[in-house]
């Protein structure tokens, strides 16, 4: 059963994102896509890996425009019996897909909101007459493309090719280097070589980002780099954080595993998320 | 010209915000309501003040449940002319409001998105036959609930009074101690007394939140508290980031000062939101 769960339908980003982890895994399989599994909802993708339906499930955890998927952070805290196993990163490069003959024929753009946010200038630009329509996802957008042709989504060349839609325009978002980075959790760990990434929530006794310092001195003073951090409310009390740090190195391993010791020592909460090699 | 522009329809959180942050200002003018001007979109309230059409503007910026309103913080980034002025914190006490003659005749409860989420299990539990739908506001609801007997909208104390609608049911909301904090912006800083608060950016030259941690010392060695951390991207480059910093005190004396010209001299970006009065 080696099933990978993801955000569908099928030709999301996040579809491209469990195509991107398999080939990693097992490259020689590349092209069976039954084993993957779209869920409607990002609660659904935990889900499934929980109850053994699928053994990895996709999770987007930021992008470099949007910032973090808090929804991401709250349920990883919330599920004890999954780990961070790997990371994917996607660079995210919107096309105009449609069957229309020209752009000049296109009538209406659908996409996923942030995907019309991210091609504001591009659509003011190229179709200021064309109806603007935010649906679910881009994948859904590409699906209606199929049945109208005066229709044109705003979708990755995967899903083009996925849907087996012409491309009318690439590269169409208004900033360049727009990335996704994505968590792959798991039950067990694949046997992947390094290097190494360590993710994890702490909370501070005081609970006020004043003690954030103290934290961040224990990893400067052992040379660990941190790579990112996040902070989420605890849900009880405004002004109440809890900080979701990526650091370099492995949890079971020095110097991290000798800061971690001490961390635990004197935080309220300590919880490792995952060790797991770059993406 | 007094105006105070929000995030509408009328009796959303945000207009509360701003009769309550009015009523700080000028405590014996509390029941007028038409200088305030109310604002279809965020964008709309930092265009009102910018434009002169509002001396002030509320934008809610962190919520104890939901965390950072990311849109707030990048729309005060770009706006180099505001300034944080101050700050309004409200307790978010979720009522059902509707002219049912019990809460057995409501058929369908309406309400923004995270409000129904945050009254899940309340629904689950006291209205598990009602059809639940999904609008752009609370006050929208609340709206309908006028028209319809059979509809119940799920919003404030505040909005129940605005509409004179009957409250079914109050502090439903499955968390306790949920709190929106919004902050005031403005041209100018009224003159309140403290404690003082100072809002600021800051981006770390290598980009790294490793960086971060000098920042933290500055601030450390001098006493001085955080009382907020949050990082957002650059929307250049996945894993480089922005931290909007909250902290105890005046930028304009010290130690506050002392540390801000330090750290201007290490950063690449630092600018200065604004200093004003605890909320």
């Amino acid at each position: 059963m080696k099933t990978i769960a993801y955000l569908g339908p099928p030709g999301t980003f996040s579809h491209e994102a469990a195509v991107t982890w398999r080939r990693r895994l097992e490259p020689e399989r590349e092209k069976e896509v039954e084993e993957l599994l779209a869920c409607p909802e990002l609660p659904g993708v935990v889900d499934a890996v929980k109850n053994h339906r699928a053994m990895a499930g996709i999770l987007p955890v930021e992008n470099s425009i949007e910032g973090a998927v808090n929804l991401t952070l709250d349920l990883l805290l919330e599920e004890m019996e999954l780990q961070i196993i790997g990371e994917v990163i996607l660079p995210i490069n919107h096309c105009l897909l449609s069957q229309a003959d020209d752009i000049n024929a296109v009538r209406e753009v659908w996409s996923h909101p942030q995907a019309l946010a991210q091609c504001r200038r591009y659509l003011a630009a190229v179709l200021p007459w064309a109806k603007i329509k935010a649906v679910t996802s881009t994948a859904e957008a590409a699906g209606e493309a199929l049945k109208r042709p005066d229709l044109a989504a705003i979708a990755s060349s995967f899903a083009a090719s996925l849907y087996r839609l012409p491309i009318l325009a690439q590269d169409i978002q208004d900033y360049s280097g727009n990335k996704t980075r994505f968590w792959v959790v798991g039950r067990e760990a694949p046997s992947l070589t390094g290097p190494y990434k360590t993710s994890l929530v702490v909370a501070a006794p005081a609970n006020r980002p004043g003690t954030l310092y103290t934290i961040l001195k224990d990893f400067a003073e052992a040379g660990i780099n941190l790579t990112r951090i996040e902070s989420r409310p605890t849900k009880k009390e405004l002004g109440e954080y809890l900080f979701f740090i990526d650091c370099e190195g492995r949890c079971d391993e020095a110097p991290l595993n000798e800061v971690l010791a001490g961390l635990k020592s004197r935080t309220v909460l300590l919880r490792i998320l995952g060790t797991y090699a770059l993406g």
